[in-house]
């Protein structure tokens, strides 16, 4: 699992500084997560393939979160694009774009899927064979939803020696893999205990920005491996918290701590401040393993 | 008169290229001409002030000419701007803004004036006692206008020496800038033409963008000083420039020739090619006074 950080700033994209836009590869998987303005440069910067893009998670429909997201999909037609793209977000953004496309006259070449999200309550919004998604409910200051990505459980691993000394076909291999008994050479049927291992622990990713300190959040990301949340504000600006319904860097340490998350990534920060460390340092206070998101910074997990 | 090139490519911003955006400044005005996405990125790094942006000239409604307006407009409230803020654009550009607004629960705490385009042939849209603004109908793809910016004729220019002479009370001095005759300390009319001379020629600034070869904006921009026209290719590929509704460099430079400009200076190119003086080059061979623009140069006419 990676993620890459192509901006994590509220309010206002800037010469150094980027509002938020993130890239999750899971499994296989390539998901945008936001697109604020400038993301397809910060997409080109990264050499991220603009064809592996399928699934762009929009959170809410404030600027910083979706202003890039019309070019990226003008772009994808330009490069004559061929794949489906789907695009999850708060009821309202098919809307925003196609009366752009429409205005412009350049409908896309390839197809444009809207899944419009009202829900307030959390719902699995995707799913295949090796990964799910659901909403994570938040509290802002109009409907917003944060995304929860669940690798399932991954396929049991083959004990090649033991498999070979049980003189079982190479052709019942993946059935060994998907954790079902089989019968080997000499027509024995053989327990897959006895032959494999449990595969990699599944990964899982939680995304909540923006939001207000919120305790329901809890339940849903109970022991995700990675939490990214936002910290818009640091602790002597909890009243600005408050009042625009974004969270304190300790707020969001707390939410980790009850999650029993892995680990927290703090983000969407203030451009007042001129030091992240100290987002760092008062989220450590109540939580031990807190990450700083910075433009362009890559984490492996 | 002073130009920025905050953007000068067509299709799609990139690490190092900018879509469409430039500032005008003429007679104390600040105008802000096309809006690629990036655009106030492209400002805070020029250091324009903000506030002094009070008129936005939006030729037509692809994205490569007005993705960063919505932004911008964000960015302004965010800023807690209180000055007024007109913004001229096709119909629907109003539609566009609002519906973006609305859905984000965020409207802006200044003054928002659309003043919406559907003439087809030239109108003044913008006139006070310095400057005028006309729009110049162009044809493309979509419903597009170019933007003329005149400088009306200025104020008078006193020879101090002869004023002293003629002995004229300080208090006439305005007058006699504005072109008036004055009665001089003894009583006498003195003829304005005595003791002035006629002020800096009016300077005119033509932005054509985009557009397929259009002769009949000749009349319009006759005698320009600076004519910007759109030169997304070059000469081999003609045929795309038909096909797209778009120019070449020649096609400028001859629409040049023929509104006698002062200075063509070329644009919007298609991002395929390498070296800019190709353009250049072929635009010569048609007209004399060739400039390029480039993303962050500054002219001074």
């Amino acid at each position: 699992m990676k993620l890459t950080i192509l901006g994590c700033y509220s309010a206002t994209p800037r010469a150094l500084t980027n509002t938020t836009s993130q890239v999750l590869e899971i499994n296989n998987h390539m998901f945008l997560i936001d697109c604020g303005e400038g993301t397809q440069v910060q997409l080109r910067k990264h050499k991220i393939k603009f064809n592996r893009i399928k699934h762009i998670f929009i959170s809410h429909l404030h600027g910083d979160h979706f202003y890039g997201l019309v070019g990226l999909i003008s772009t994808f037609r330009l490069l004559t694009r061929e794949a489906d793209l789907h695009i999850y977000g708060p009821k309202g953004i098919k809307e925003i774009i196609t009366l752009q496309l429409k205005l412009a006259d350049s409908w896309t070449n390839y197809n444009l899927y809207f899944h419009e999200l009202t829900s307030k309550t959390s719902e699995l919004i995707f799913e295949d064979e090796e990964v799910e998604v659901h909403t994570i409910p938040l509290d802002h200051r109009i409907y917003t939803n944060g995304y929860l990505f669940k690798e399932k459980e991954g396929n049991r691993k083959l004990d090649i020696n033991l498999v070979e000394e049980a003189n079982i076909n190479v052709a019942y291999y993946r059935k060994l893999a998907q954790g079902f008994d089989v019968l080997n050479e000499d027509g024995i049927l053989i327990k897959n205990s006895t032959v494999t291992k449990a595969g990699a622990k599944p990964k899982s990713y939680a995304f909540c920005s923006d939001t207000m300190y919120k305790v329901d959040i809890v339940p849903i990301i109970k022991n995700v491996d990675v939490l990214y949340h936002e910290s818009t504000f640091l602790d002597k600006n909890a009243n600005l918290a408050t009042k625009t319904k974004h969270s304190t860097a300790k707020e969001a340490a707390s939410i980790a701590k009850q999650a029993n998350a892995g680990t927290l990534l703090l983000g969407h920060y203030s451009t007042r401040y001129g030091d992240l460390n100290l987002f760092k340092e008062e989220a450590e206070e109540v939580f031990d393993s807190v990450e700083l998101s910075e433009d362009g910074k890559e984490f492996e997990f």
